[in-house]
């Protein structure tokens, strides 16, 4: 394969098809977006557009939220910097599963794994980038009755108590066939995946009732769930369930995820207008070496980072997507035209998103977890 | 080698003196114990009879004694069953450094590790056994205002906290190497290692004061301090010294250190007066097939078990082992005698100590320390 995709590390551009077969995952076909928007009055935008494209047992949820039985939402953040715009793509698809079924969501902030994983990275950094990254969740609105958000090192003894239990049954060799660790890697960050399955149990612990849990996230956490689904049962719990996005190319070039250690590679959610300003003239497209060419050859919207901006988060309109990207095939629409209305679209989000996100540090205590 | 010594595991018999050459500890010398005599007033009997017989850096913590500086001690227990005697040989120690110096003890009970380590002890049961070993440590009559004891599991938030920072510094190859782990190896024990390094630097925490540890612990756990000593300082903390016993032998014969899945390898302190006369009665002599050989060619007090609990535990009178000694290898004292006398000697130990440790029951709360 001519791409890699791990929790930490994303190279070459990402063929989520052959993804799907390497993982073990299943697609979400046309039968299950037809349940879904059945069940849910509609389709999200994340599901017409195939950006949620995968899962894992995502019909046993179904199957409860049919039956009006309770599960709960579980996904989470690696605090290594700021939140950015891939990061809250499926932030916002957790949301419109919580606005429509009503579940709990137990939201993760991995801050003692960013600390083990990257060498420069302080614990004292981390942690604060988790309550950081904290408030841009609370800013999407979720609904504070029912989402609750801990740090992995504020929340340790709860978490270490189940993660041992996952621990013991999951060998070094599994966890090197999956994780890709070497005799380098150190021993906490061989630890670290039992922390990471511990709150696929934790609702049945603190709702005191087994209980099912769907994880929406970005298909490089998947080799989480596969050892902890593998573990589960074995533990008394029910396997957890996913649903994968792809992961937000770079401003910089369609290959690899955006990066907290690039800062122009990604629309931070914390970025002044002139950095976004800046970022989006910089990005790179699908654009011809001159206006003359790209007027009599077209653009090309597939390799092209401010066309899948669009796509993905910021035109919602599937009509006028369709028509912005048959505007580029043909050479009728000019890279500056999509830079200028994504640029609009992301100042427009961003001032919103910046008022509600400072409104958050005054709640922010509602929402945690801690031991 | 012809023996094996892990945290988990001894076979064959030891050669305490290659142990350290192989560990590379150091051997409590003539003039560290002239040294010790000098600072303490008196010896041991354990150092007398060499039984506390190696150390690491042991000189640093008698400059501090001497200089009235502050140290703390560090020792713990693996609760996977009753306490033993072979379990309680450092304790004693460790409250003689305790009443000669005034220094706080921290005592941890690995809870975790020994779930982890054994496949049928559950979480629950591990943890009962903490705090019934708990017990056993205030019966010795440790000073309450200066004595610390937690379980791993209850004080997890805490210890994951520094033990992040010590795994973050320790690859899988260097835990391979020091503690032997296979691909077989689950990933919580391959962690925790670092939460029994985690302890050395909790003094340094809770007092606020960069400290100086002493581990007073019998030399199978010493892999444990050579991991933690080659982070120590470069997480900002002093290197643990450490004091290393012997391992007292089995009552089934001179090799192997004694087990809880054994019960007739060992004294347990809940054993009944029944329980104790039948082990000892049952227990490996060095006496020869008949009294009329015995007395003939006298026995062997160097393989027998019964002369080894009466030489490291029970009788502390110099002269009087010296003799009893003799005896044996005069074909004076036959095994019979020493049994009995064994006997009566652990029963007076056992009589008082179970009723201190009923008593422990009412006051070990004043003794936790938890998240």
């Amino acid at each position: 394969m001519d791409f890699k995709v791990t929790p930490w590390e994303v190279e070459g551009i990402i063929d989520y098809q052959k993804l799907i077969e390497e993982f073990g995952t299943t697609t979400i076909d046309e039968g299950m977006l037809r349940r879904i928007e059945k069940d849910f009055g509609e389709l999200h935008l994340f599901l017409r557009r195939k950006i949620f494209f995968s899962h894992r047992d995502f019909d046993i949820i179904l199957n409860r939220i049919e039956k009006n039985q309770k599960y709960a939402l579980y996904t989470g953040r690696g605090p290594s910097g700021h939140t950015h715009l891939g990061h809250i793509m499926p932030w916002i698809f957790t949301k419109y599963l919580q606005d429509k079924t009503k579940a709990n969501l137990y939201f993760q902030m991995t801050d003692d794994e960013k600390f083990l994983h990257k060498r420069d990275l302080t614990l004292e950094k981390t942690h604060t980038f988790a309550y950081e990254n904290a408030l841009d969740v609370i800013a999407l609105g979720f609904d504070p009755e029912k989402t609750f958000i801990f740090s992995d090192i504020d929340y340790a003894k709860t978490l270490y108590n189940i993660a041992i239990k996952v621990a013991k049954r999951v060998t070094f060799s599994t966890a090197k066939a999956v994780f890709g660790f070497e005799n380098s890697t150190n021993i906490g960050m061989i630890f670290y995946p039992s922390i990471q399955a511990a709150p696929c149990f934790l609702p049945s612990i603190l709702e005191k009732e087994k209980m099912p849990v769907l994880i929406p996230a970005a298909i490089d956490q998947d080799p989480y769930w596969r050892i902890t689904r593998d573990v589960a049962e074995k533990i008394g719990y029910h396997k957890p369930t996913a649903i994968h996005c792809i992961l937000l190319p770079s401003l910089q070039g369609a290959s690899g995820k955006m990066s907290a250690s690039d800062p122009d590679s990604a629309i931070f959610t914390v970025d002044t207008e002139e950095d976004v300003k800046r970022k989006i003239k910089n990005a790179f497209t699908g654009g011809k070496m001159s206006l003359k060419e790209q007027r009599e050859y077209g653009g090309n919207p597939e390799i092209c980072s401010v066309f899948q901006y669009l796509h993905y988060l910021f035109e919602v309109d599937d009509l006028k997507i369709e028509e912005r990207k048959k505007g580029c095939l043909n050479g009728n629409v000019m890279c500056g035209e999509c830079k200028i209305y994504l640029t609009e679209k992301i100042l427009t989000f961003l001032k919103e998103h910046q008022k509600r996100r400072e409104k958050a540090r005054d709640i922010l205590e509602n929402f945690l977890l801690k031991d």
